[in-house]
């Protein structure tokens, strides 16, 4: 794959998104986010979005300059009227808005509504980590699976992430969404024409099934059964509910419906980690923690005892030093605006 | 099982702490909490709990007058140092500086530490959903489970609990522990005889076994591998880590060190949902929200699709009309004194 660098990368997706009318700053917005979800690896939610957010602006289907309208209805929270822009510009400006008050109060929350597609969760919460907040970070997604118990998709994979800083080390980071594996991983079993384990997904009637292409007609099974299923319906009930969004099937799938408003909502809380105590003691604490994880004797020789995120910073770090690994396509598209 | 009222219930188990040495306020809101937890069926985490309480007090393992001492490094943010108090005495001083400070800021946060054992984590949902807060209440715990890819217990099988209010009516209540099962039910299967899904634990050496002995010398599995580790890491995080007490395997056990503290952390965040939306508004969306779900066409038409907490809150009014189910033994010991 050609490697790109991040400072050029941005820059060709920012413009790439001017070139439909999005005003510069917003674009670089969205490259910011798209961006560092390359870095870390999460290249489906990288910029290769872009052809998405591109095509769905030309069709009407999300508003290149967007009026954004934030509401502080108490001193630690914003309710954010996206206006129907990009995901990123508007999860930026609820990230922002929360940060700021946290400065204040120590904790604070915005819930964006009228948004889209945001990108992956783990930028957010990284950018909320490098200015000394903990977050919780949470969107709410088209409906794709089925409660437990039922035979219909009536919620979304919703992605949530978590993340501690680490004052001048490596935070320590979750980004999930809850179902077992993702659709691609159902797919890339239905192409080797292999069987999937039953814990996977279950056939268009609700039932478990190893067989790749039932489940691919049928549902995403969440992490844990009745556990998962719970976990996705509180992020789409922060997310989607309390934000004044679309939640559940009032969630408009951006791939049927490009033409239309996909009414997601997003949920930002972050804590300023300064008022719990000194930037040595964190650090103290932080790294004393994953000490005891890393030492943990491994199950497998061979096989490290990691802490979540770790794979996706190890990435970043190769990438912003030897450059980002972009699919072809996808530069193509980016090149030829 | 004898039935007992509530009221009742509750000054047995007041008294029965109260004649420990615990003041009888502070034995007030222990039973509160219990209480609640054998309300909504989890009596494992309620008054059965108070034996154990009362040892670890006797063997100087609990302060039973604990000096409890809260700061407020920021308008939305309280510390609050249990000085090894009761669990739930600490927990419900901490939810209570939590939803004090959000009732002016919309959104706020306590962090809990020098604290023990506090219950179940749906009773303190619950009651700041009773004054109309959302909360993400979560608790560390004594090491149980093996990070993925580990060989050794470096984490416990933390409690998190999600809840949002219904003005009016019922909340949706997640109340989970990170592990696919619990111990109890691996025990059950060894009493039966049985062979357990390799997916429940792992034995000793960290490899996944279908047998019920070696899973109970092993460790319990978190629900989607990594996904769940990472989860129960990021509570302990929050419940331990940013709170300033013990993290990891700095937690003691209670069982196997009763009369030492736990070094246990807590942490509440709670929003006022007054000042996201008037109460109708909200009710009319979580009504929707529910119907939504309860209308999904059922994979097995004899089982209904559900709410995370119906059951639970199913229990609680039916033995708040009817009286509680509590154990003989539990019963004749609280009587005892």
């Amino acid at each position: 794959m050609p490697l790109i660098a991040e400072e050029p990368l941005r820059a060709l997706a920012a413009r790439a998104l001017e070139a439909r009318g999005v005003p510069p700053e917003d674009a670089l917005d969205c490259a910011r986010i798209l961006v560092l979800g390359d870095l870390l690896g999460l290249s489906t939610h990288g910029v290769s979005r872009i052809e998405s957010y591109v095509e769905r602006i030309c069709l009407g289907g999300i508003a290149a300059r967007p009026s954004i309208h934030v509401e502080r209805p108490a001193p630690a929270i914003a309710r954010v009227d996206g206006g129907n822009g990009l995901g990123p510009v508007v999860g930026l400006r609820a990230l922002g808005e929360a940060m700021a008050m946290a400065r204040e109060t120590g904790i604070a929350s915005a819930f964006a509504r009228s948004s889209n597609h945001f990108g992956p969760v783990a930028p957010y919460n990284l950018i909320a980590a490098e200015a000394g907040f903990a977050s919780i970070v949470g969107s709410n997604a088209t409906t794709t699976i089925a409660p437990t118990g039922g035979a219909e998709a009536r919620l979304g994979n919703s992605p949530v992430g978590f993340c501690i800083p680490t004052p001048g080390g490596r935070p320590i980071l979750l980004d999930m969404a809850v179902s077992v594996v993702a659709r691609a991983k159902i797919r890339d079993a239905m192409k080797r024409g292999e069987a999937i384990p039953d814990s996977w997904a279950t056939d268009a009637e609700g039932r478990p099934t190893t067989d790749p292409k039932a489940a691919l007609d049928g549902f995403l099974q969440p992490i844990g059964g009745y556990k998962g299923y719970g976990l996705a319906l509180i992020v789409d009930l922060f997310a989607g509910l309390l934000s004044g969004a679309g939640y559940l099937t009032h969630v408009q799938s951006w791939s049927d419906h490009p033409e239309k408003a996909q009414g997601l909502g997003h949920f930002f809380i972050v804590i300023d980690t300064a008022r719990l105590g000194s930037p040595g003691w964190l650090a103290e604490r932080m790294e004393d923690f994953a000490r005891i994880i890393h030492s943990t004797p491994r199950a497998v020789e061979a096989i490290a005892v990691k802490l979540p995120g770790e794979n996706e910073l190890d990435k970043l770090e190769r990438q912003r030093r030897d450059g980002i690994e972009v699919a072809a396509e996808t530069l193509a598209f980016l090149e030829r605006r």
